[in-house]
């Protein structure tokens, strides 16, 4: 492997926390948590670790709290050892923005082991508090400003994806639907429950055609992964998962600029790059995480990263196809329909599923045989996208 | 080099807004600015870049916009290149922390040019939401909640360094008086003008022992370098300097925490590393652009940095040993004081000082013979702390 090629990076272990509306804990006991559950999932000590990253979207407004690289190296009793603590925020993507730097910092030959963490708490804000710092992840200046929300500017790309390529009201619903069902079987769900197509088709209307069930709730949590060197992973008893490619991408930030918004062009940036890098195609991907803030969302990413054409996206969660016993199971840990969608934890949630199924370790989720698996993850309505692949080892 | 060493890396451009209180412009105007004054000065174009980095405080709560990296590089024309763009906070670290992203980006190997943007715009807010939202850069929980403000733990360490180590109220002035008279020959500076000693001293008390013209005025503006690889650097026009470390390191948060107040243990540890990794002394250091939030801040620096001995960092402005003319000059630029500062600009406002200095291009500021510079650059109380070393080539 040459220079230019860097270093093999590992995922060595992850945790993930309850997630929901967690009264009795705060953003520092949740990233803890998360934290001390990877390292422990990795058995590595704590002495071990060369720096964090924390993915958080908006402490700053939902706990009043900047510097929070600060506030979690010293929460996880780091502080002493002196290792540097970056923040990363990309929106609801800041988990897996965070993520890829976790790896380039691993490949740059800078650090061996590498903790990521990604948090937020946010249900004690009030209601038009939350939905407003939402709309930050929007352009403020010229979308949310003017009054367009975040369940309001995927509500425009779902009336477009229905006008031109026949998407229906049902499958819509179905993959709500089939989300809960595989969520139903993660405790650590906020929403471990199945539901019905007439309980969707009936929730009271968010913004037309997406009604409340369409809408992945945002509620508390957090997530963490160590990552570590070729070195480390070959010498731990812990079950590595290989990460063969994390790939970044931009789009125009508002809607209006945008050529079509039944499509994603940077998660196609991002899977493109993310499948050359890891020379495997859409087919060879036996699992995926796609970031399902809202049912378009999911019926988009599936076309987007290559795993259906164009307009077929909508079929796949009627038919059965993405359901765990699918041909390409999609969501399996719910995703962030059922599982709940704290913005900075849920791109590391997604990866601790895909660790969990490509180490046969998913329980009653547990995809066959699955031996290359994709985590997708979302910034605000599409400006940023981060795709990873991941490889049994 | 091995591959663990990674590969060089070195600033081809670096480009900074007016700084103050700037009415006319917007966040995405300054980064403009300062974006293509950096990309300009580089010789390179839009389509060389390979990722952006933007390090912004708190875009949240100043201009109710998270997702910064979003908006900059649509900002820039660059989101239909779909490169990845990565925001980061470290409170008024935050510039130096993506700075040092965008190093380990092109030692991974993955990115060849990088262009590391840093801006805050936070005037046209009201003085107590500004107050409290620089507070958020302390422990919100058991500092700012109890009425902890930026000023008043700078007052606590000052009190302190003054008791243990003789430090006096006149030696705190000095600090200001010396960074205004090199602030003075720069015209990006918020307030380029000389101060008197006695204008100091008869200044509001704000904290005591800080007065008004201690305490470095948060401001609006822009900073931004163009990174680059060896192999662009050698084959550049432009006039590249080495980055010979980036070292980052934490401390614990709250000051309460903290075995001693009259240093940063951040500093020392990033120094430490930056010197070993640069193969340099602080004796080699011929000029350094240091964290003087607060004149006690300088003082510790110049200490912390190895610079002068524990207890002389408070005689050397006094005895004009930092002064331009100085055996040691420090913040040549005026530093945050005469400069003014804007919390996610500033880490990179003082690289683009440093390279001036060893370009040979600071004009009227210039010292003479310059082959080494440091820029050190601290998040809130001192939780995080940057320190990076570059070298003339």
């Amino acid at each position: 492997m040459s220079t230019h090629k860097g270093r093999g990076v590992h995922v060595l272990g992850a945790g993930v926390t309850k997630f929901g509306e967690l009264w009795e804990d705060s953003f520092r006991t949740l990233i803890g948590q998360a934290g001390l559950a990877a390292v422990k999932d990795a058995g590595i000590a704590g002495d071990d670790i060369d720096c964090l990253y924390v993915g958080s979207m908006s402490a700053g407004r939902f706990i009043g709290q900047e510097h929070v690289g600060a506030l979690v190296v010293d929460e996880a009793g780091l502080a002493d050892n002196r290792i540097p603590a970056t923040r990363i925020e990309a929106a609801d993507a800041s988990g897996a923005v965070a993520l890829r730097q976790g790896y380039l910092a691993i490949r740059s030959g800078e650090a061996d082991v590498v903790v990521v963490g990604g948090v937020e708490k946010m249900t004690d804000v009030m209601d038009q508090e939350q939905t407003n710092t939402l709309a930050a992840a929007l352009d403020q200046e010229w979308e949310a400003f003017y009054g367009a929300t975040f369940p309001g500017v995927h509500a425009l790309m779902a009336q477009e994806h229905m006008r031109r390529h026949g998407t229906t009201r049902e499958m819509l619903a179905a993959v709500a639907v089939k989300n809960h069902e595989a969520g139903a079987r993660n405790k650590k769900a906020a929403y471990p429950f199945t539901i019905t197509m007439d309980q969707v088709l009936r929730s009271p209307m968010v913004a037309d055609p997406l009604r409340m069930l369409d809408c992945a709730a945002n509620v508390d949590g957090a997530a963490a992964v160590v990552l570590c060197s070729d070195e480390i992973a070959a010498s731990s008893s812990a079950k590595p998962v290989r990460i063969l490619a994390s790939a970044q991408a931009s789009d125009r930030f508002a809607l209006a600029d945008r050529a079509d918004i039944t499509s994603f062009a940077a998660t196609r940036a991002a899977a493109d790059l993310a499948y050359r890098k890891a020379g495997v195609a859409p087919a060879d991907v036996d699992v995926a995480e796609v970031h399902d803030a809202f049912t378009i969302a999911e019926i988009m990413a599936l076309e987007d990263l290559g795993l259906y054409e164009k307009g077929a996206g909508g079929k796949a969660a009627q038919n059965g196809l993405t359901s765990l016993s699918g041909e390409m199971p999609v969501n399996t840990s719910g995703g962030l329909k059922a599982r709940g969608h704290p913005p900075g934890a849920t791109g590391l949630a997604q990866v601790a599923e895909i660790v969990a199924q490509l180490r046969g370790a998913a329980g009653e989720r547990q995809v066959r045989d699955a031996r290359i698996g994709l985590a997708h993850n979302v910034g605000g309505s599409g400006a940023t996208a981060v795709v990873s692949i991941f490889g049994r080892e």
